[in-house]
């Protein structure tokens, strides 16, 4: 996309143009709204209600117990894990659908931890996702405080890998600024180094293309709601390759982790496989709309979702910085390069809230992170090159206008 | 009820005069089911169905990242616990709902352990529910083996609690049998003795009257898809008293239990109050079915539910015993005394899972559990008199004709 600069009508032909296009006829999106935070909660496929509504009043308030047998729900958790693991490099029977990311993390590295017994050292980045962070702590705390966490920059992790290094924990795409680790170098260089690979998914699966067993990944926990579009707390997915399935030992202990769940005995037995990285009951609402929003990734062809969402984050800072952005106090925080970045976007402003509530209100919705940053996520499922024109617009016409310097922009709501 | 054995025209009148009849309306039963296993999964309050359906179409679809604010989903954990915490004796504030009943349980005694560093014995009773000493077993092993889990007989319990008790828990009324701990007596032999109490009230919320504050309990975690009708794996609760609530520290310590979640900052400090309870993003699907159910108890009158269920309880026995049941092979499980039962009523039988297969075929659900249980549970929000009588007489009708003797019946299902 050298040469001139786009105009809306080069974007409407890119969209007539664009394979992924009917994607978008899945999803129930608002007339106008221009959605920018897939990366944070996925759009509403329109196919969620009716099977939702199904499992309400055909399967619990028909069939009511016995639909754990005739209905499945006993199976969702690994059959949901079965399809994710399409979609991250994994083979039926790793992945697991259960809980939080942040349970399913406590578990992953209470489990490696056990598993390198002898190391000491919990690495990660400084700038990694501040809940990895604090359930770290929570079970190098636990375990009596024989581990400590280790942060270093994202330049120097590699270096930092060393003898004492128990388990990397890394997050795969940073969720400020978008850049993405090189997940087979890391996962290579920990793995040569004796130390588990524990990547966070969060806003890698259904953006951008991962494969877990192709670089050696030894765990890894992901979010069901933001790409995958499961749906405003979707449970989150575990993934545990066959290797280490029989040393894995989680200590959340519950019956749906249980070699014989039915069998009700005194003492607990972990189940064969991936099961045992499950715990209680699932949410089975929750987790039917989770199934459908993975069916919407799955629908698609990876390799062009890929392709996508890097034309989409170029066209938007193309857009932004030849308009003027710098001049207007925009500075790019994501990698320039689309390569080294995942599936949005970020700019720093000094009046980055204000600012963006200023597009919210045009019904541009990206979202702020603390202290500066634009937040923009494309999900290449349900956006047009239009859209990403028409948002662009509206940030200059805000910045070039002063649009965001008013009082009720300047108010902190309690979800930022 | 004494007297000649009540007909069914007699439970028609009990029905008619009965005060919590019309709640019935508010549940969408299948036609010609007799259900009687809401105290394995609630059954579906008719009200579910367009609160879901606002939620996925109108919060989640039109207003999507905004809703956290504009729906105030990030309040539903802390306010659906207020609406729980009237149910079982707490004060606002010091219930919150939040992942699995498992889960819950993990947190709340990991902290309680941590709180009584001085000892080392969790007392637990031989027959609790399996779950609960699975996660007992996992948080002593990660904890490192300083501690130990005791198991007493209940007839035993109160003489097992000594100085080196850190914890007891217990369920609240018993899973098989239906047996009701006395809540007060045990929870004052634990605080006299140093030691905290932790109860699960899987099968007491909702269904039978508890005051934890009045009894001077510790902790409490519980279910909400039992007699609380939240739907297929509701979210659970978790109960930390005001007193405790400063010095709590659970180890899942993910951002919804942090400080500021939304500052995103490097260490974890926990929130103040319950919300120090909280882990991960809620799963607002199915944590807004729960509120919806929650919703179906509040409306009730929370004695005479607990009379109906007596009532309901007391006439199942006499039915089935003075039809001749001991001559079929059943032998009552539960207290024959009311007051110390909780909702249910199981009976011993030989050929129990065929038996209640067949009962299924016949459209009145119970439930199994090995290695002989039938097991009946009494929803009084729902139930009839008449379905009572029902029940009994076909209980009765396939042990007299022997119609659970049937190949088909006797094939075991994924989940009993």
């Amino acid at each position: 996309m050298a040469g001139a600069l786009p105009t809306r009508d080069d974007c409407a032909a890119l969209d007539r143009a664009d394979n992924l296009a009917r994607h978008r006829a899945a999803f129930a999106l608002p007339e106008e709204v221009i959605y920018l935070d897939g990366n944070s909660l996925g759009a509403r496929p329109r196919a969620v209600l009716a099977r939702v509504a199904e499992v309400v009043e055909a399967e619990w308030g028909q069939d009511l117990i016995t639909s754990w047998n005739r209905h499945g729900w006993i199976d969702l958790p690994l059959k949901v894990g079965d399809k994710i693991a399409r979609l991250i490099g994994a083979e039926p029977g790793e992945v697991a659908v259960a809980d939080s990311t942040s349970i399913n993390l406590f578990k992953a590295l209470a489990a490696a931890l056990r598993m390198r017994s002898g190391r000491t050292v919990v690495l990660s980045e400084r700038d990694n996702f501040p809940t990895d962070l604090y359930t770290a702590e929570g079970v190098i705390e636990l375990l009596g405080g024989r581990h400590r966490l280790h942060l270093a920059d994202a330049a120097g992790l590699i270096d930092a890998i060393d003898g004492e290094t128990a388990c990397v924990l890394l997050t795969h795409v940073n969720y400020r600024t978008g850049a993405m680790h090189d997940m087979a170098a890391i996962t290579r260089a920990a793995r040569e180094r004796g130390a588990f690979m524990l990547w966070d998914l969060a806003h890698s699966a259904g953006a951008v293309p991962v494969d877990l067993n192709a670089a050696g990944a030894d765990f890894a926990i992901g979010c069901g709601y933001k790409y995958l579009n499961g749906g405003p707390g979707a449970p989150a997915f575990i993934f545990v390759p066959r290797r280490h399935q029989t040393e894995f030992a989680q200590p959340l202990t519950g019956w749906l982790g249980h070699a014989e769940p039915f069998a009700f005995g005194p003492t607990f037995r972990p189940a064969a496989g991936i099961a045992r990285a499950l715990c209680g009951t699932p949410p089975v609402l929750s987790l039917a709309a989770l199934e459908v929003g993975v069916d919407t990734v799955l629908a698609a062809d990876l390799a062009a979702l890929r392709a996508k969402s890097m034309a989409l984050g170029d066209l938007f800072i193309r857009l932004v910085e030849e308009q003027g952005g710098a001049g207007f106090g925009l500075r790019l925080a994501s990698p320039r390069d689309a390569a080294h970045r995942g599936s949005q976007v970020s700019f720093h402003h000094a009046h980055g809230y204000p600012v963006m509530q200023a597009l919210i209100a045009r019904k541009v919705i990206g979202d702020f992170r603390a202290p500066d940053l634009l937040r923009f996520g494309f999900a290449p499922l349900y956006l047009r090159y239009v859209d990403i024109w028409d948002a662009a617009a509206a940030l200059i016409e805000i910045l070039q206008t002063g649009g965001w310097d008013r009082p009720e922009f300047k108010r902190r709501a309690t979800v930022t």
